[in-house]
């Protein structure tokens, strides 16, 4: 069973609309600030990724299921876990959750397909070693 | 079978990021400014949707593949068509288009189903008759 | 006196706050589209600048004066003009302005100096005289 | 002499533009976390102002000067102290800075003046008392 890694995020002014809620493409910056710093976690900072292995990862395709608004001032937590993973792309599973005194709730829930690529060419890479180690070591 | 409504967008630095593509989550942005423009076309405008007729749309989920990536200074076309509509919602099928002189090429497709809300109680509402019958001369 | 550009630009969702009004960060936005558009009536391409010319513009200040806000969905106008110019830098004056029936409102009014640098080493470099013959003529 | 408060601020590939940097007016989003924030942390929930004091902040003007750029995956530091303020109108002095090893590298710099204005007439309104005092506590 995976592990489930969380991160903390803050909604400002800069993630809501005039509708008084989030903005529905910030979730996608959420989910991505979130798989950015579980990364991060384990050691892996993508600039270092692109200047000494040049790797990058691509954002394949995205679901995403909007169950509640989250609104200005809420403090939200985003999850990330690894559904699955490839060679050269791994697949992730999303949420978005609020925490208030007596309930968790449930705003959003994503599944995000990432492929690794070549910097340069483009071109699917393999997952290097270190990282494909610590997606087994997680599933 | 339904007709396609094209909106045009381009692609300014505000919507690139550091891989020097469109980043992923500003895809959801055109689009949402494509199913705007369809329903301007069609003489709907949302604020006073909102003002007249306490009514709004929500997101309700969304799906995207990325193919290719938009580039800065790119001018894309972003289709938005309707799959179906159901009494409080309606489902787009929508593209995103690179026109170049010999080619064009298929960036990203998204399914956006939204849902049509009263904009007080935030509850399902029905599509006012002048958008379903709009809805049914184009499907 | 200096000829003024004038670029439209719609208010969508995106750019609007749980405040009801367009986010003050997105009005440099909009002003930045109006100089790419400037630049490109001109038949300047930004892209077509860094690749054949090494040539980028980077923003070096911008002051903004926020008087009335804009609202979801207004039609606004973005203009640019040139204050003044030099070896390597170029002063905009850029307003963003809502016509309504009646009237012309100022909605904010903005100072933006760039500067023209080297995309490689990101020192400064001389405008092409293309673009300077341009500033010259449009003053 | 003004106590400066600071905000620890990560670059993600959201704030990033196809320069390779923090696009320039995402640094008035970083500035606004930092104010937000100084407000939290003397017990003012911008939320609970509207809600309960009718009281909302708007922007009447920014200046920014930006020097060096900050690149992603850049730990930031974003400072926030007050220049002065008036019956209903506060005036932030701010910057952005990047701390590394050996040094501190100031990137941007930002004067910031708001209005406290009444939430419906979006006219000026005093400064409620404990936010006055702490004014005056931090000057």
């Amino acid at each position: 069973m995976s592990t489930t890694f969380v991160w903390p995020v803050r909604v400002y002014y800069e993630d809501t609309d005039t509708a008084g809620v989030v903005y529905y493409a910030n979730y996608l910056k959420f989910m991505e600030r979130a798989r950015t710093e579980w990364l991060r976690s384990f050691g892996f900072e993508q600039d270092v990724l692109i200047r000494d292995e040049k790797l990058v990862f691509a954002v394949r395709s995205v679901t995403v299921d909007y169950r509640r608004p989250a609104l200005f001032n809420d403090a939200l937590e985003v999850t990330a876990s690894i559904r699955q993973f490839g060679k050269a792309s791994i697949d992730f599973e999303q949420s978005v959750i609020r925490n208030t005194r007596d309930q968790e709730e449930l705003l959003a829930s994503g599944k995000i397909k990432l492929a690794c690529l070549d910097s340069e060419s483009l071109r699917p890479k393999p997952l290097p070693s270190p990282i494909a180690e610590v997606l087994l070591s997680v599933r």
